[in-house]
C-alpha cells in the first residue's frame, strides 16, 4: 500500500514526467529554440519546488527529531550544511 | 521521419525520463530524503546540459546567419542577452 | 574590541573589496569582457563561501540551540527552510 | 582621461564596495545571521546585473561585429557558448 504522504511528491512527478513528453514533442516538431527553453526553465523550477518540499520535510522531522533526541544530532546537522553547499546559489 | 539531428536530444530526454521515474520508486520505497535529494540534482545537471546543448546550436545557427544575412540581427541579438540575463547564476 | 570569531569573515570581506577594486581597474583600463567575467565570477564563490560559513554557524548555534531549549524551535526551523527555498540552485 | 562609456559600470562597483563594508559594520556588531544573508543575496543580485550588463556590452559590439566582418566569428561564438555553459542555472 502506497505511503499518502507520498500522494503530493508522486503527482509532482509524473506532472514533471508530463512536461519532458511535451518537450521531446517540441524538439521533434522543429520548435524554435528559445520556446523550448522557456519550457526546460519550466521544468528546473518544478523540480526545485520538489526539492525544498523535500527537504522541508527532512527538516521539520528527521533533523529536528535527531538534534532533540540527542541522538545523532551533530551528524544530521553537518549533513544538513553540506546540502547547502553544494545547492546554494 | 525522424530528423536525425535531434536524436540525440531525444535520447537525453528518455534517458532524463528514466531518472524521474526512479525518483518515483525511491520516495514510493521511503529511502532517505538526502538519497533522494543527489538524485534530483543530478537530474537538474543532465536538463543544463540540454539547455547548452539547444542554446549552443540556436546561436551557432540562428544567431549566427541572422547577423551574417543582415535580417533580423538586432532582435535574435536582443533576444539572446534575454536568455541570458533571466537564466545566469 | 573585535569579536576573534569574527576575524575570518572580515578577512574574507577585505579580500572580496581588494577583487572588486581589481574589476575597476580592469574597467578602466578596457580590458576584455570575457576577461572581466572571470573575475566577476570568482567574486559570486567568494560570496557563496561567505555566505555557507555564516549559514553554518548559524545552523550549528542557533538553530540547534533553539530545538534543543525548546524556546523557539519551531520559527528558527521554519526560517531556515525559507532561506532554502529562495537560495536553492 | 577616463572612457566615458564605463562611468556607470564603475559607479555600480562603487556601490557594491560600500555594500560589502556595510556587511563587514553587520558582522563587527554581531547582527543576526539570517539577516547578513539577506543583505549577501542583495549584492550577488547587483553583480549578476553588473554582468549581464558587460555581457551586453560584448554581444552587441564585439560578438555582432565579429560575425559581420567575417574575421574570428567562429572564435567568439564559441567563446560565447563557453560563457553560457559555465554561467547557466
Amino acid at each position: 500500500m502506497k505511503n499518502p504522504s507520498h500522494t503530493k511528491e508522486i503527482h509532482r512527478l509524473n506532472r514533471l514526467i508530463g512536461q519532458l513528453e511535451g518537450i521531446k514533442r517540441m524538439i521533434e516538431s522543429g520548435r524554435y529554440c528559445p520556446d523550448i527553453l522557456i519550457q526546460t526553465k519550466a521544468i528546473v523550477s518544478s523540480i526545485r519546488s520538489l526539492e525544498t518540499a523535500i527537504l522541508e520535510k527532512h527538516i521539520k522531522c528527521c533533523v529536528k527529531n535527531a538534534i532533540q533526541s540527542g541522538t545523532d544530532g551533530e551528524e544530521k546537522v553537518s549533513e544538513l550544511v553540506n546540502i547547502f553547499k553544494t545547492r546554494i546559489k
